[in-house]
């Protein structure tokens, strides 16, 4: 194994100069030791796998296990060497397993590529970061908007749509608009979970293993739902970061809407709330600055984000089956991923938490042509029909943009000048909070129909269950 | 209502001079007619919540729906003429409407806007063309896929890694390997049908409706599983379109892993596999081609049906929350990856299954050097550690390549050169069938494995059942 | 030729019965019909060729000709009959040329292959759109830019940064960042269009011509300023599509962050501009609704063109040289694309020269805090280090802040409780044109800097040239 | 400013309590620490221009001058110690300026922000890259291509279309195709490099300076070619970076189609081509392989580069104009592709370099149904039509199938039977030389032909001149 520099692979290369930048291009270590843990892990399940089909003997089991632990320990306190020679955290562990106990150590990988090794690797990991964090910082931000939900629920500001003013709404109908979004997030990643968590382990390079390993023992181990059915599949297939990334990529857009409107509603010009000092910075020149960076760089991970997606996505297309090295592009992209989620989602919540709105400011910029649609039902509640009522309500619009007026200034002497189905019920209309109490439908402004949102959404994360997996009882 | 030519919200709009390519900018007729069907479908089921709301009577309630079925009628007659003013697909059935029934056509719009009744058409149209069709062509495909792997069990090729042969494998793993990976596409669409398949009409424009319309009953008649809790989330959201247009982004890439495969398969160089005629082309200049146009044409809609995705994605990000006028984008990339999966998925069952293995010529690929592993894991059960193995196998392919033999050539004295390890029993190892059928582990290549796959496969397509919304009822 | 209706490369099969979807996935006649012009003048140059090299003579040249003006004619007066065996524009122009002249029609394809023909067909209609449309959409909307900044120099209004108010600028000045923006588009598409416009014909199926065809002379006949230089690359290269579209991704993310500040400039809360009635439109439900969906469909067509760019981008990741049946995805992407910026150029161009700014709204936006830097500025006027007078004025800020008071307001006193560096001067500060005019730095604010970018604009377009090709000599 | 721990832009929050995550969120300097030496370079310039100002006096601007030097030493000697407080590059040299020169480092940034800093920084950066590393890595592979094409001219093999062998070709002129991608991809280097060479210092926030710096003096001084024309746009505009990722993109999909070829053609079935062991790798499982894990890599970065210009052109879009934080996100996109473009370069330049191709086995592939065009066109000759001598040869073609025998060794009375065309000087047709030999044309396959493109390459490599700015001489 001299000839190539203690390479896993090198018996056969003689005469072998190695291209010092192919090396570094081949080497994954600088970034695939993120998944050193789960590597061991993976690898003392497999351990016991060998010592059930008769490969290693007890003590060679236990060997193993006792060393991959003390490798463990040297990666936690980071005293473990990486050699120039690994070229990623599989070689490394193996290697450092063999100066270890020597050749029992060799015996490890029997049966075994890296190729199902990675695969099951990455898997573990991505698994580890959806239970003990992703899902975690979601239903935090889910939280604390409904909470803010319930206690501002009297807070009334402009529903926009086009960016125009459109009706009154509840502040808390539009806390509770993304945390129905975020909650589709949660679903989508409880499903998707599942596919994660599927063991490749016993795909070999990919036509399975000639020995008798038990395939649903080690998932046991393993805290897997499931083995690979196909060990072409179990080593080729990458759909499972796909899907994440996918799902990273629509959880960011959401947090890029959240974050586009608070940036508007937090310019001077809306003015409805201010981001805490926390989440601003100030300028290098101009000393009145205040930038909700924060929301911005949250916007921009939306973009981000998207973009691993589809480089990995274009990395796939079209690749013949099975693994080819091409598929090494699939950590880089995750690992950032799901740092970028972290850092977002964190942020997020906190701005969330600390975000101050002002209920007068958020109030005063309701305008009585935001009642405009409320007058036009009037008039058909009245007899009118909405197609005629609209047109009526579109002419006195009209009238008192022409006086420049507020339309609930006009007379109703004015207003039955152009409909004669106008009387003095009509004041009634000239009412915010009057306005956002109508739409009482499933899913409408009213107080009852917000508190159903909340109720709803609080029921939902108490129920959830992400299935912790209790793989670390190896 | 002159001024603006009859548009839907023309009343207030004086003295307006229309730009004529702002026009053709607006308008979404030339392809939103596509929605004709169910845009009339919703508008029954509206028109019937209005009647139990109390806001149309019965009389009025069944003049709607006989003159939308008239309108019906006329869509599928081609016999429906669109005119110029018609922006849209509900424009243009409202002002048909009106032009049957006069002004009690104009009840029907009462409380509904155009931003809920598209998402609703939307979702109505993806739903039908997932149970009517997508599933259908999906399931079709791992159908033939079973049965060429059922039928053509005995042939062996070579499985490759890197594109470079690795092991022999069973032509059935080989094809149950695609089976699997459509399957996980048809659980994903089962899954995301149950985010298309709620209703959002009754959200209006944003803010919900303040008429006691009935939501439950809507979406009862119209086959919804549910309806969208938070009516800014039901006219604003479009991650059913998102998570729809990434499923398809997965799926294509699929069909072009498999079209890659087989294109590379048909070469002459590799031999293994005759394209029927029915799906290859010839050239207009070169007499002798026969060209894989139909899986080229497969591996290169992966790129089209990802650009939309991408396209789509990029329209959402940081867009200001509920109905913006860039919503609109999402129908032309919707239908174009729809027929454009049809079209994929099709051809791809027709190649499928008209396609021919030559066994001869692809057992002919094997190579003895493809049983190395084969001939490490024999020294494995005689005792030596695989590292060693690996090592001591590495050294005898150098000295077959070193002689220019196979490697089943070297006499049993050159191996022992090599190691002591070996002895007469290593003829054993010559033998392709024999080297498939040792990998007996769950998902590996031996008959009994891949029987358990098809098995498997078969099991889960009788059991799994997409319920079909019986909406038509209407 | 009857095996397979009539089909160019049709000798060869036999017992071919065709898939009927398989035959639709193939044929591209339904779009690629949009260049039969290019395609006629493209075969017209070819017989010149021929004739020219022997190999028709000049009777046979005429009789092609005059046939493919008369079909050209057919296509102009929609009389064109495309057959169902029609695959492609090329083969449905020759077939209906040998319907017309026979034989001699059988000779027009000698040394040319479809792959070298869509090639040139693709390059000669890009570069007609370049030069006859593209080209004078840009420059219009580059002159309406500059001729507001002419006109609306006094107008001032808020400069932002982080979409916080920042330091006022001139309406001008912001109007010409945009024109800058465009004419960087400009400059890309005629260095773009030289690698357009590059003729491939000549390159065959892939090996070039065995007939001494000129290339030179049939690339001066089509208008083209250089021939490829290989022929493998002359059929399989689309980088010409590619980076057209990289171009109009671009050019279309400028138009959005121009739309996304109008959108925003023009909500109720800003005020500064009104969009013209002929671009906007109303809602079908609330009657006082004013909606900006001209800009938000540009905005949203920036997504839509990248995403065309993604998704032929992927085509091309990874494919074999020469010339694959994928590339024919470049067609839809680009008539996609070409279409929509025209139409987004055009409601671009209309919008802005229609948008009304109301100079009054724009300039009661500035608040006396935007002169903070220029406080700061004055403190290093006198001496102070500008690090030290941003902190001091930092406090001002903050002064002012507490006391709930514009900056402008505070009382010299109050000002020396912060810095002893204050005095009577800094009265002059608190006048937003002074502020503007101290920026005279070359790209400033001041009257002066704003000028010279309209002159420079000015000089610039008016010495630009698109050399105009031409080739409708033929 | 000790409130925000001595933030640049401190003066004005108090009480701030700063979120850990968001500090971490917004920090940047952990990659923008790689701008370290054109900061420093830019602020020397800056500081020359503050003194030509008059805004600093002699001995200030050498003092700041000389330790800008002596911060570049600490860059260098990897002494220079990051702050937790530096949120990015420009704070950290700020920072330590002031703490080796006090208050006249304070005196750096008057009239300077990080946003024209930042911005005249990364392009910097970028002209420096380009200059120095990624032209001559470009020109180098051209070098080895046409070396090679040169010394190799006498190598046939297999052209192919549809990965179908359709007509032989020279192994020169398949390396000539790359070589002109790769020209192109210069040539837009060069063009582009005029657009990232162009100095936004003097823009400020966004509205320029109010002080007399001379921007073109400063220019000068960095080596720039140009200023930027309009301050907002000096800070906002990123198009030089989406204009470099996009051509990243389009010169990675050349190397990745070059890459797929060679994959294939050094399977076992092709073998044409051997890569060298230095970029080959083995199994840790199959002692046999050797996998091209270069090229795979190669191939996948097109994947990589092109995810980074996707998101980083989703970041841009819909952004209101001038500077936004969302913009932080060009850096580690910018460096990623940077670093992985010179990899990949160097890779393939070394891959081409050692790459042996087996000239017997190229030739041996051919098979003289790829003369059937040469075939067709002899008839031509011989007066037949093109489209009947095509029809003709396409049942030579079926005939020679039926009898499984090469088309060559069909006797002329078989062929007579086909056509009365054929007599005894068809005999000339079969040879694969004489074959190439005959596509004389311009850009065919003819020595002659072939030799031509080497010499124009030659000619073009060595008048290409990227003008190397001096601006290293501050």
């Amino acid at each position: 194994m001299e000839e190539s520099g203690g390479k896993l692979w090198g018996g056969r290369f003689s005469d072998r100069r190695v291209d010092q930048v192919m090396e570094r291009f081949n080497s994954s270590i600088s970034y695939d030791k993120r998944l050193c843990y789960v590597d061991i892990l993976g690898s003392k399940a497999y351990a016991a796998g060998l010592f059930k089909a008769g490969l290693v003997d007890q003590l060679e089991c236990a060997d193993i296990c006792n060393a991959l632990s003390a490798i463990e320990d040297e990666w936690r306190n980071e005293t473990f060497e990486i050699l120039p020679s690994d070229e990623d955290i599989h070689s490394a562990n193996e290697r450092r397993l063999k100066e270890m106990i020597g050749m029992a150590g060799g015996k490890l990988h029997t049966g075994r590529s890296r190729n199902d090794q990675v695969a099951t690797d990455l898997r573990l990991w991505l698994r580890q970061e959806i239970d003990q964090s992703l899902d975690k910082f979601l239903v935090q931000i889910i939280q604390i908007l409904i909470e803010r939900a319930q206690d501002e629920m009297d807070i009334l500001l402009p529903g926009y749509t086009h960016l125009q003013r459109a009706q009154p709404i509840r502040w808390s109908h539009y806390l509770c608009s993304y945390a129905w979004s975020l909650w589709s997030d949660v679903q989508r990643l409880i499903q998707l979970r599942d596919r994660v968590n599927v063991m490749p382990l016993g795909s070999g390079a990919l036509a399975g293993s000639p020995f008798p390993i038990d395939r649903l023992y080690l998932s046991d181990l393993l805290g897997f739902d499931n083995i690979t059915p196909n060990s072409l599949l179990g080593v080729g297939d990458r759909d499972f970061v796909v899907e994440f990334l996918s799902w990273a990529s629509i959880l960011s857009s959401h947090l890029s809407r959240l974050a586009e409107d608070l940036i508007i509603y937090s310019t001077k010009e809306f003015n409805f709330v201010t981001i805490a000092d926390a989440y601003s910075t100030g300028s290098s020149l101009m000393p009145q600055k205040r930038n909700p960076d924060g929301l911005e760089l949250i916007r921009a991970k939306a973009g981000r984000i998207f973009g691993h997606m589809a480089g990995f996505s274009m990395v796939l297309k079209g690749l013949p089956s099975t693994y080819n090295k091409d598929l090494q592009e699939d950590k880089e992209a995750l690992f950032d991923v799901v740092d970028n989620l972290y850092v977002s989602l964190q942020v997020a919540a906190g701005i969330l938490s600390t975000l101050k709105i002002t209920a007068e400011r958020a109030m005063g910029a309701l305008s009585s042509d935001m009642l405009a649609t409320d007058l036009a039902y009037h008039l058909v509640r009245r007899g009118v029909a909405f197609r005629e009522a609209h047109a009526i309500v579109g002419k006195v619009v009209s009238m008192a943009e022409d006086q420049q007026k507020e339309m609930s200034d006009l007379t109703l002497e004015e207003l039955q000048t152009v409909s004669s189905a106008f009387d003095s019920s009509v004041a009634s209309i000239w009412n915010y909070e009057h306005s956002v109490e109508q739409y009482q439908v499933a899913g409408g402004t009213s107080r009852r129909a917000v508190q159903k949102q909340i109720d709803d959404l609080k029921a939902l994360l108490e129920l959830r269950n992400i299935p912790t997996a209790s793989s670390t009882a190896l």
